[in-house]
């Protein structure tokens, strides 16, 4: 193990989350939020730079990185970087627990968005600010990020850490040169999110009248007047696929004007970036000829008629009465939400039918296109298994059967489908694990109280919590369902249930194998 | 695909059935069923000698089997044995529905346990001998059965037949001579369930004052006095770890004596068969040093000791106040049962705390030793896999690295990690699929009363109903949670339900893709 390369590494790192920080810094200056929020992120950043800076001091003997120290390297600076950015919290008081911050900000960085805030409305803008912030910088990768500075010379490591962080189970490679790749793919997510400020903030945001009903007409009109605000928030989640909630309800008290741009941000973020390349380049029919991108729209189709269907057919009854249109556009954006991992809520989806929900559950699973920055398993994975199968059937009827599978136009290698098969098996493995462990909590059997718009219930804290939180976790969706539904919040685990979840989190967002090479002792014998 | 040899081979089956049939119409006219049940087991036996004979009367011009003839032979068997053996409860009216009778029997055959009887009191000797009885049948495959009348130049074909329809991904090979393997196998399954029922009829069976109680003193002494029958029954459950109930509550009536023997004999029941020839021969280190054989007792003193540890601890609140020992006991047996797969009760445990539910649901995904006649993913699969995983995180470390893997002594060949990653996704998608398909059920979100020894109760069908409603099938255990709980039925499904879980209970004990080559056109063009 490089030790002093990898110190080098993280130190400038560090230095950029410092850096990332001054921006909710000016939030608690220009909200005027008191000393204490301004500490909150004042004090980590001196700590960041003191340290950060530090670390480029010593030489070190060797300037590349081997794969392993890649690997290494992209889940410790994942560490990192949410032990440190826990800390505003902390300071500011708006989740004192340490533990409770540490989940709440790798739920960020890792763009799955469940929270353990109970009372939105009594936590900072600058708080506010930062859980959203964390989505947008942790969506394409802090690493990848960080490459755009890395100087020429460490192109041969680089590879290794856009390998770990990112998305899917390739990284197309659009062009040859690397730090070119990322800064067009860079420059697309800032045009993208870029974009949808603007038409946020160009339309109606928020539903003033509804949102008097709610809060009263002081607290209405405090919201409606934080347009930027909440267009930037929402822009960061979405381009994140992260999801944290700004107010109470999520999305609940954005117009449908809002509701439809989001949804339809939501399915483009959810889109493999270098289709945007290609889209650039003017290559229109190659995006149209791809498997998964056909794939992932068949899926959002038909999981929003599943969804529709059940909400109208109202084959099973349940609270809500909407009308078509409302069914139609709550059906589409829990899809696009829920699909991309976002897990932004327009209504409280944990009182649906069961074919809603369960259609839900799938594509919470599935997740939308490799490298994008959604979670989940990918389309592409889904995919490929199932070619795998075909081939696996074919082979029991002639075993001297010669596969000829092809994805995406390219001759599917049998390692492939195997990295797959592997890949889900131990989806599946540490999905169940992290269930089992959830089993431990006393707030199993507890009863949750809920209010939303399906009006106030009782839900007990049963199996579809830890099973959908487990879900929500390692596929970085957000929210879950029953006692961690979208009305409810994950501040009832315990502190072990909750190290748990941060785990499982970072398990799926790095997909799995990266963060075991962070424990194997093989990893920091001193070479 | 060579039909005529196909239907040779079919129609021997056919009269097997219908000879094995002739157990419950001994049954009928012993306990003086009247005539409805006497027909309901005679015509079926008349329709299967018919067709079973008429099918050896073409000559076939080719005599071997190709692997995919055997492989679609094996699937169609099942579909053509539960077919016919659903008949005599729709005659008997005991089920009068077809779909649910084919449900029942599918589940027997399988050695699932899952049951649409709500009242197994109302239900004729005859149809509960003949439901337990499949299980014995079931249990070491129909086909391994009919190898033993199968003329010694079908040698080849046999192997195909044994590779489809042993439970596990190898079968050990112990003598060289498939026929010999099979008749020792079989001597071994008789010995052990004999054995079984001698010692649970010597011993104390039903506890005579606790049926007083439940059910008055007439039906508790006519039970009492059934004792031969409930002991073959019971020990054909175990056997073949099925798990069809013949009592109201299950084993809960059984004395403490009968529930420890159960529970040793379906520990026993779980084991490598292959193993007790290598005990036979005196091999007894050989067994010891069984990598499966040390991790599947492991698993269960683990699990025990979590359930036990859930019990008396009483983290969580549940109805039950057991003794210590009977907290063990009930610890002991529903772990043996479930993770055997047979599905046997003494207790709703349903109403446990989550950690002891959810342990009970780790146990039903794993399942117990390939080659012994329980359900589940087995194991050795899960070693297997784990090592896989293990030899994935090595190599991304260094990608130089050459696994030196072993399993049961034997080097670990890559082919087989790959092929046991192919099995768990799919049964991993398997799963999912039926969930979602059985959430278009309008069952769910209605409630079912629950009277077990908890207490009356009421209970929603949610999705824990569901998952482990698809789990129970697919593992072939039983019994589920929730509204399919131990002491529910699986009345409540429609019947597009009730066909979803018949075929996933048929993929679950086919280990999947024998099934699908059912489906491909592939395997039905004349060669």
């Amino acid at each position: 193990m490089n030790y002093k390369k990898l110190g080098k590494i993280l130190g400038k790192i560090m230095i950029l989350e410092a850096i990332l920080m001054l921006a909710p810094l000016a939030v608690a200056i220009l909200y005027q939020e008191g000393v204490k929020n301004i500490l909150a992120f004042a004090v980590p950043i001196f700590v960041l730079l003191l340290i950060g800076i530090l670390l480029q001091i010593p030489k070190s003997d060797r300037e590349e990185l081997y794969q392993k120290e890649g690997f290494a390297l992209t889940a410790l600076v994942w560490v990192v970087m949410t032990l440190f950015g826990a800390i505003p919290f902390v300071i500011n008081g708006d989740i004192p627990n340490y533990i409770d911050a540490w989940f709440e900000i790798m739920s960020g960085f890792t763009t799955t968005g469940s929270s353990v805030i109970t009372d939105l409305t009594a936590v900072s803008h600058a708080t506010l600010f930062w859980r959203s912030f964390s989505h947008w910088i942790g969506g394409m990768g802090i690493l990848v990020f960080v490459l755009i500075f890395i100087p020429e010379s460490d192109d041969g490591s680089s590879m290794h850490l856009l390998r770990a962080e990112s998305p899917g189970p390739q990284v197309g490679k659009i062009v040859s040169k690397m730090k070119v790749t990322t800064r067009i793919l860079y420059l697309i997510y800032l045009g993208m999110t870029a974009l949808q400020i603007v038409i946020l903030y160009s339309g109606p945001l928020t539903d003033y009248n509804a949102m008097c009903e709610a809060f009263g007409e002081t607290a209405a009109t405090a919201y409606h007047n934080d347009k930027l605000f909440y267009a930037l928030l929402s822009s960061f989640g979405c381009a994140g696929t992260g999801g944290f909630g700004f107010l109470p309800g999520s999305i609940e008290y954005f117009t449908p004007f809002a509701q439809y741009v989001m949804s339809i941000f939501l399915i483009l973020f959810g889109v493999n970036f270098s289709l945007y390349y290609l889209f650039l380049v003017g290559k229109v029919g190659q995006i149209l000829k791809s498997e998964e991108f056909k794939s992932y729209f068949l899926i959002i189709v038909a999981a929003v008629a599943f969804v529709f269907l059940s909400l109208v057919g109202k084959f099973e009854a349940f609270p809500q009465t909407y009308t078509t249109e409302e069914a139609f556009r709550h059906s589409l954006f829990q899809v696009a939400s829920l699909m991309t991992t976002a897990g932004y809520t327009t209504t409280d989806y944990d009182v649906w039918p069961m074919l809603a929900k369960m259609t839900l559950v799938v594509v919470m699973f599935i997740g939308a296109m490799a490298g994008s920055t959604a979670g989940g398993i990918k389309v592409s994975r889904i995919v490929m298994a199932l070619k795998g199968a075909y081939i696996n059937v074919r082979k029991l009827i002639n075993p001297r059967y010669v596969p000829k599978a092809k994805f995406e136009g390219k001759p599917l290698e049998e390692t492939t489908i195997n990295d797959v098969f592997a890949f889900i098996t131990l989806y599946f493995f540490l999905f169940v694990a992290a269930i089992f462990l959830l089993s431990f909590d006393s707030v199993n059997g507890t009863v949750v109280q809920i209010a939303s718009d399906a009006g106030t219930y009782e839900v007990k804290h049963g199996f579809f919590s830890n099973f959908s939180a487990a879900l929500t976790c390692i596929s970085n969706v957000g929210p879950a369902f029953e006692a961690v539904g979208p009305y409810a919040s994950f501040a009832g685990y315990n502190a072990f249930s909750k190290i748990i979840l941060t785990l499982t989190m970072m398990l799926g967002r790095l997909e799995i194998l990266p963060v075991f090479i962070l424990f194997s002792p093989k990893t920091w014998k001193k070479v």
